[in-house]
């Protein structure tokens, strides 16, 4: 508390990841006054054949 | 913004999801005034022994 | 099971939520060959100073 | 209705999660008057490399 | 870690969520072999207008 | 795509708000390496009464 849930299309690397985690939760920190071991942060990933916009598969898209 | 999620059991077909993206995201679209490109589709799969109804996981159930 | 969440901005009408909760599940029926009582359908609505894209709060944009 | 989503690293056993998702579900009928039927449970698992904590992944801990 | 998110018609009182949480939160501890500081319990509640059943609104049914 | 969820105790100012999104989403473009506009942050914030760490509702606790 808070929890932070991220969704995106899957591939990006173990150091993309990292730092992203580590700014969101410093951003938590500093802006909504919680200490850091409150803060948890969950990444959901899903392949493109999972995902639409505007009404088309990701995968479906050149 | 929309942003849409379901949650179902793994094992549908990839023309199974391409249809229902497009029938909701019309839906979204015609229903509550948004361009198509602003509603996202996100798809969700669990397998069997991930799921529960009455207590009990789906894989257990004959 | 399946289960769909609408996250949307708050202000449309009851009967557009009716309208569009009935489409969403017949499109899930048809295409996922699941019986109607099974769809859950759950809007989750939210005020514009919730909501933020590119960064921006939407009602911060004008 | 209720959904009841239970976000945790994987690793659990099929009987860890048998028991879970009962007792949930015994729960959520006891107090919320509700009949076991209407009770859906999921169980979202996630590698410790799509969790943090502290700002830090969880697969980066000792 | 783990976190459980409850979706739930509005209207239950304070005594039963006071001991929904408890009871989810012991199943998670028990079963899951976590701490109980580890676990989150968060309760969405949505009005009868926000949840569809088969197509219907839930304030729609008679 | 990407969208982050921030599930968070009620109470926080809207310059609070403000700045979250911002950081988030520039953390999301930074590290994820899409455009700003492609960054959806929603925020659901949950009363006291509607929280539970331990197993007590965040209200109980004095």
């Amino acid at each position: 508390m808070p929890e932070v849930f991220v969704y995106a299309i899957e591939g990006r690397s173990i150091e993309q990841k990292r730092s992203l985690v580590k700014k969101i939760t410093d951003a938590v920190v500093e802006d909504y006054k919680v200490g850091p071991d409150a803060v948890s942060v969950i990444l959901i990933d899903t392949p493109k054949s999972m995902r639409a916009k505007a009404g088309v598969l990701l995968s479906d898209k050149s």
